[in-house]
């Protein structure tokens, strides 16, 4: 496929750097591996209806009358009164099925409130990432990738998968980039690709799961392409615009 | 020589993340390898007295009826006016020695100001590497240490220098980390170590330099221990407080 221009990806390490960047007429792919948008991935895989995502836990619990599930977790645990918390595992539950779901977590419902200005939002996890990779090929748009990270900070998990998107959108299509955290992002990814797991065990959200019993968790956010599945950002609700699934 | 405790290093990518950060009774290590800190070394290597870091331009020409010799770039080039620019030849040049600096840049001087809140700040380069580690072994503090980047947003030159240090720190004393932002730039030093300037080719402002002219600034600016120099900030001006020189 031969596309005119060469099409730039950048990546963006945390919502706090955000303003740094220019998201105007770019699709923003919202990435919190661990484990907010591997679990939005999940839920659609197991058909969920849809997922609004919230950034703060009062106003979820409010939708909690109107039917909605309440998925909340501060920290890595889930609050108190929510019906669950952020393991993917619980949004592949056949109780879930067919069900809107309010979802509010520490990082990745943030990043998404952030990216939604009069953007395209869609939601990246390696659960996703060579569905989302051949969508993006064919949306003829800059991208900027935006890392969720931990409370502000850089994080290893979003980075890896940075890297995995950028190494795949430049090596498949016309994509390009100039930006110094795509650039290391792809070099970090590519040497931590045999052995994501490893590679990830003394970062600190790995040492914070291992402490709550999540390992399984970690290993199932790092496996490719367990979904198929486009979780899209319309109206401020989170749909599935992929209909093989 | 024997420690009782572990010291921990971390890395804040860009000045914009320092206040995710906790820098009380750590020493802060300032970066901006090109070209602020790098040229801060070798003014002190060229025996000038002292350099008043100043955040913007208008600030640091007030100094000049004082006496002091202006520094001041922005964007790459001299602003209009000043006596030097921010290449670290120009701090090598014979009719600076002994001389007061007032000196402003567009992220390196931005960060010492960030920086110098009740911190212990030191200015950190490839070109006084070695003598800084040496020196950072023995305060036996915590360290942080904080890349200029380059308007906010993250860069490869400054994360190298993070991983270089982190590397030696690591290797050669009691130094752990915890921070995924210490462990994204040591794997990323190990990677280029033999081949810096290659490896930042195609980074953003080896672009911007390329177009001014100035690879030999890069070149100089990622050799190391060129300089025998510890700059350090005692009441918000920077002196060298290594007596060896």
């Amino acid at each position: 496929m031969n596309y005119i221009y060469e099409r730039e990806i950048e990546v963006c390490y945390t919502p706090a750097l955000f303003p740094f960047y220019n998201p105007e007429n770019k699709i923003v792919v919202v990435v919190d591996i661990l484990r907010a948008t591997s679990a939005i991935c999940s839920a659609f895989e197991n058909n969920v209806k849809e997922i609004v995502p919230i950034a703060n836990v009062e106003d979820a619990f409010k939708l909690k009358d109107q039917g909605y599930i309440i998925a909340a977790e501060r920290n890595g645990e889930r609050v108190d009164g929510a019906d669950m918390g952020n393991s993917p595992f619980e949004f592949l539950e056949p109780s879930v099925r067919g069900k809107s779901i309010a979802f509010t977590t520490t990082n990745g419902t943030q990043a998404i409130e952030i990216a939604k200005q009069k953007n395209i939002v869609v939601i990246g996890a390696f659960l996703n990432h060579r569905i989302l990779c051949n969508w993006l090929i064919h949306q003829q748009k800059d991208i900027l990738v935006l890392c969720a990270g931990w409370k502000g900070k850089f994080n290893l998990e979003d980075t890896y998968f940075a890297g995995a998107l950028i190494e795949y959108l430049t090596s498949y299509s016309n994509f390009t980039t100039t930006c110094d955290s795509a650039m290391a992002s792809r070099s970090l990814y590519l040497l931590a690709k045999d052995n994501l797991y490893d590679f990830l065990s003394n970062s600190s959200h790995f040492e914070r799961l291992k402490k709550l019993n999540k390992l399984d968790d970690i290993r199932y956010c790092l496996s490719m392409d367990k979904t198929n599945v486009i979780p899209v950002l319309k109206d401020d609700v989170i749909v599935n615009i992929c209909s093989s699934n």
